[in-house]
């Protein structure tokens, strides 16, 4: 392990008093923010400050006039509880005021949050869980490096405390991978973490091995050294590899009474001892820093017109899984230049693999790591491209917290979970998507759908390209009969009525698998001169409250509600809070207990969920 | 990096051609199991067949007649889908016949499911979510090293391609943390992933290096070299560090039509080509192998008696957080020797510090590292201890998976979140627990609670310890009055009527601290001449349907039912659910949008679940 020295750093005398008062304001507005708040992170703001003030200065290619500005470096606070930092590198740079910064900081209806969110044209993506800017940041890497091809770099600011998540080695693993030279992550090893010491504390050789290992440029300097940081970013900007800055720094640097002391995470210091470290670090500033521009970039070639979409034709009757139909709409839409495709490593399942043989410039592979999978998408929007990522609808629970961080970041994704419940059959309930439609409505903001064959799966597919938000499709392993016309409309929010009348006795309500549980039910029920509606709620989110008004309003509240989901959170208790004050008759049929293996139509069968259950459950409704 | 090359191996020829043949037999079963079942992963089997054979034989001590035997080693497949090996391997130590082996597997009912589950009494957890099994093995060698410090060995058969999980690096950061020499992950380096080669393919210096780094010893073996393998194990057993056995292995060893191609994942061998297959190994055999049995051990120090548990007593109006009575709690269960205590290093915000200070033999500091949070509990939870793990609610999002898979497991952990919902103020939305409900309840067979004072937390955490399956508490940022006498009962499934008669006009449901701002409006209502309910419904599930049927009856009908949660999946959609074909008029208050910074009440009354709001719903309810 060798440590940067800054022996090449260009910085003269002056520069360098230059940025030590730049550090010294970046200190002072942290303390005065954070304490005028009552609430906040000085201490984990005061060790990255010299970070910073060399970064905005020298190394940071930003036109903070035009924060969409295509040529623009990104900067992503990982470590987003920092944000007394972010807020006054804002103000050195003159986009938020002194004002702003210290009398609205984590204020009601304040845009400056205790964390930072997009709420803020500067800021890419909203963070304060640990271990997922760097991850996010691949993802604008990817963009830039693969697709955009611009120059333009990606500068992650992490804390040591997060390098213990997972996440952050799928994203040191994929940075290596895909050899993205223009990502730098600066870790502050400040050696302190909320409760105590870190892990690994600052044994820096020890963070120098992992990073290199992970195919990355580790570069060790003293975060406190303007120099040594100035040389250490220039190398960084040039490297074909990324680079990670391992920055050895005190926490609470500059006031002496903080500095190294492990109590003070996330507290604001008192008014007294505030007014004490801004006498002591001269007071307070309203420097204004002017770092490098951008150099303009031709438009990306994506702003070239699209091709039309023309979604693939199914025959009526036809069988096909969904989630064929899913990776059919993928090319379908790839004639358009944004659109771009990422897979856990199971594209020959989920089908984005046919994306994948079609645009493979716009198909990113990554592996098994799920939360870099949904964080690649969140960075690949950054940069107003349209992900479309998928994996079994299982695994995605393991990416949670990067969608709830989606909701909150407005970031515009596109989620697609295949092997949705019971009826995958054999491989038994750790393939089998069974909570997806409670963690995804759940989201903040999300649309969720649900098609049930080829024809509602392609238009669905298409209308979640140009959708905003998190926007999650179920899709189905076994291949089931198709339904619909080519061509017909399946608006988000609405849904399809397959069976019925104005007169009808009972409605059975289901999606996806279980419509077509539903039409055999309902066609075997005719023959015992039943009047019987059926519903394709395609939409589990929006939901269609009308049709399901009118449905219950027609047979006198009978309804069976029929899903390949356990009970919580998933369509009965949608359907249920849709109609809720109705009054209602209802059945709800959904997973209950443990599966094993089987087939699917005995896990079915064995769940309640199938045929059998459903024609039982309308009788049962009819006969009260 | 040195090969591991089998020069110390005390293995004779004699014993080599007996391992062969076991490790035929077991290439034979994987083979015959997945042909006859028509689905199943027998390359991913065939690739690893020497490893296991090499282990079951030689090093794995296992009492195969008592598997509850506290001096077994474990066996873990965190290659889940490898399950024809490891059903094959019960096969040759005779606790699965042949004709269950080759008839039952994947079949319906039968116990061999198609990833394995503890419905076996020789495996620990399910798996087959990949990255998971490792992490777990984490969990069992805490328990065997720092509690119960009995000399088992955990050895988990890893794949290559999960390898890219970053939940691996979590149980490889923390088993090289925790010194943790009994453990040793066997990767199954076969270079092919379900739809191609793998990110590092054969490099098995670039793994040396990864798995070096985070602090293991790494020895790389020709996978299919029995003397390599021999003397690896035997080197890992001795080490006071955990050993990664890198070995390089053919994916399909054995078939030679198959080896090394990448369009065999996950895919039986037809008849024809099972059948020559098996033949050219030799044919189907019946050994069995007695492998070395485990030292007896003495009894753990946990068997002796437990001094009683002495519940903290809170005074009545005195204002305590329910994160603190959760702290307070757990060092009063402390005197349980059983009980373990977990947290994501956030213990001083979550109160399981006080455990830690009380009991830091029975602590383990995860540091920020959730999935192997919540997969230690589970392994600790193998070993028979009651695991209490603690973050923030917000944060076990970023586990869900491995709450998930703890639900397969049938294992019986107690998770606690703390900082839920908008209460928690100025932090802003990446802290706020909003969907954690609606993750928790989707969970099969899980509990889920949140109490509204001290004195109902410490109830209900000792309710926890000795509940089956998984079991989630949910606890509040802020200090609230207490509610309730010192040692009120508040059994699971039940809640509390704080206000009412038998001739209510209007329920007020909340549950945590919605239940305050109800008793609040309850309070303001009755000088208006309301007549008022309040339920106060700490346990979300299972749910306590009476007291709510007869609140509905009650009061023709009118609920207002008040969460701080997003609307999906939480405490609205649960009393629905429970109350579905009741005639009923709710008015569900819960969080819409994304909330920013403020105080607690400001985010309360901006989320429209405070105090005005219920009182607003309450009147609109009853002007009807």
């Amino acid at each position: 392990m060798a440590m940067t020295r800054g022996a090449t750093s260009s910085l003269g005398d002056g520069q360098i008093a230059r940025l030590r008062e730049l550090a010294a304001q970046l200190r002072v507005d942290s303390i005065r923010s954070s304490t005028a708040a009552g609430s906040g992170h000085p201490t984990s703001s005061l060790s990255a400050a010299d970070l910073l003030a060399v970064l905005i200065a020298r190394h940071l290619r930003y036109d903070w006039s035009t924060p969409d500005n295509p040529a623009n470096d990104h900067l992503i606070f990982s470590k987003g509880h920092a944000s007394p930092l972010l807020y006054s590198v804002f103000k050195a740079v003159g986009v938020v005021s002194d004002d702003e910064l210290v009398n609205a900081y984590r204020r009601f209806g304040s845009r400056l949050e205790g964390h930072p969110t997009p709420v803020l044209p500067w800021v890419d993506v909203a963070t304060g869980s640990l271990g997922q800017g760097l991850p996010v940041g691949v993802g604008v890497a990817l963009a830039g490096k693969y697709l955009d091809r611009a120059p333009f770099h990606v500068w992650a600011l992490c804390g040591d405390s997060e390098m213990t998540e997972g996440s952050m080695w799928e994203a040191l693993d994929k940075g290596g991978f895909y050899g993205l030279g223009n990502l730098t992550a600066v870790v502050d090893v400040n050696r302190l973490g909320q409760r105590g010491p870190t892990e690994l504390q600052w044994d820096l050789e020890a963070y120098w091995r992992r990073v290199e290992a992970f195919g990355w440029r580790a570069a060790v300097v003293d975060g406190h050294d303007l120099r040594a940081i100035d040389e250490a970013f220039a190398q960084a900007r040039q490297a074909d590899r990324p680079t990670a800055v391992l920055a050895r720094t005190v926490k609470g640097k500059g006031v002496p009474e903080v500095e190294d002391q492990p109590d003070w995470h996330g507290k604001p210091l008192p008014a007294d001892m505030a007014d004490r470290a801004v006498a002591a670090l001269g007071g307070v500033r309203q420097l204004q820093v002017a770092g490098p521009m951008p150099q303009p970039v031709s438009p990306a070639a994506r702003s070239a017109a699209a091709e039309p979409v023309t979604l693939p034709r199914y025959g009526k009757g036809e069988k096909v899984a969904t989630r064929k139909a899913y990776g059919d709409a993928l090319v379908a839409l790839g004639s358009r230049p944004d659109v771009v495709v990422l897979d856990g490593e199971v594209g020959n399942s989920t089908y984005s693999d046919e994306f994948a043989t079609a645009y493979p410039d716009r198909f990113f592979e990554i592996f098994i790591a799920e939360q870099q999978l949904v964080a690649a998408a969140v960075g690949l929007q950054v940069r107003d491209y349209r992900p479309f990522a998928s994996t079994f609808a299982a695994f995605f629970s393991r990416a949670y917290d990067f969608v709830r961080m989606s909701g909150i970041s407005r970031a515009n994704i596109r989620l697609s979970g295949s092997h949705a419940g019971v009826e995958i059959g054999a491989d038994g309930p750790s393939q089998m998507g069974l909570e997806d439609l409670a963690e995804m409505r759940a989201v903040n903001g999300s649309t969720v759908l649900y098609p049930s064959d080829a024809v509602s799966c392609v238009a669905l597919v298409a209308e979640m390209a140009d959708r905003q938000g998190v926007n999650y499709i179920r899709t189905t392993r076994g291949a089931y009969p198709v339904l619909y016309d080519n061509g017909e409309s399946f608006p988000v929010g609405g849904s399809k009525q397959l069976r019925g009348s104005d007169h009808d006795d009972v409605t059975l309500v289901g999606a996806g698998v279980t419509v077509h549980n539903c039409l055999a039910a309902a066609d075997h029920l005719a023959k015992d001169g039943l009047r019987v509606r059926v519903i394709d709620l395609y939409s589990v989110k929006p939901i269609d409250r009308p049709a399901l008004l009118d449905a219950a309003h027609t047979g006198d509240g009978r309804l069976v509600i029929v899903e390949d989901h356990y009970p919580e959170g998933g369509i009965g208790e949608a359907v249920l809070h849709a109609l809720a004050g109705e009054p209602l008759q209802p059945i709800h049929l959904a997973v209950r207990g443990l599966p094993a293996s089987g087939t699917p139509t005995e896990q079915m069968d064995a769940a309640g969920i199938g045929v059998n259950a459903v024609i039982e459950a309308a009788r049962a409704l009819t006969r009260r």
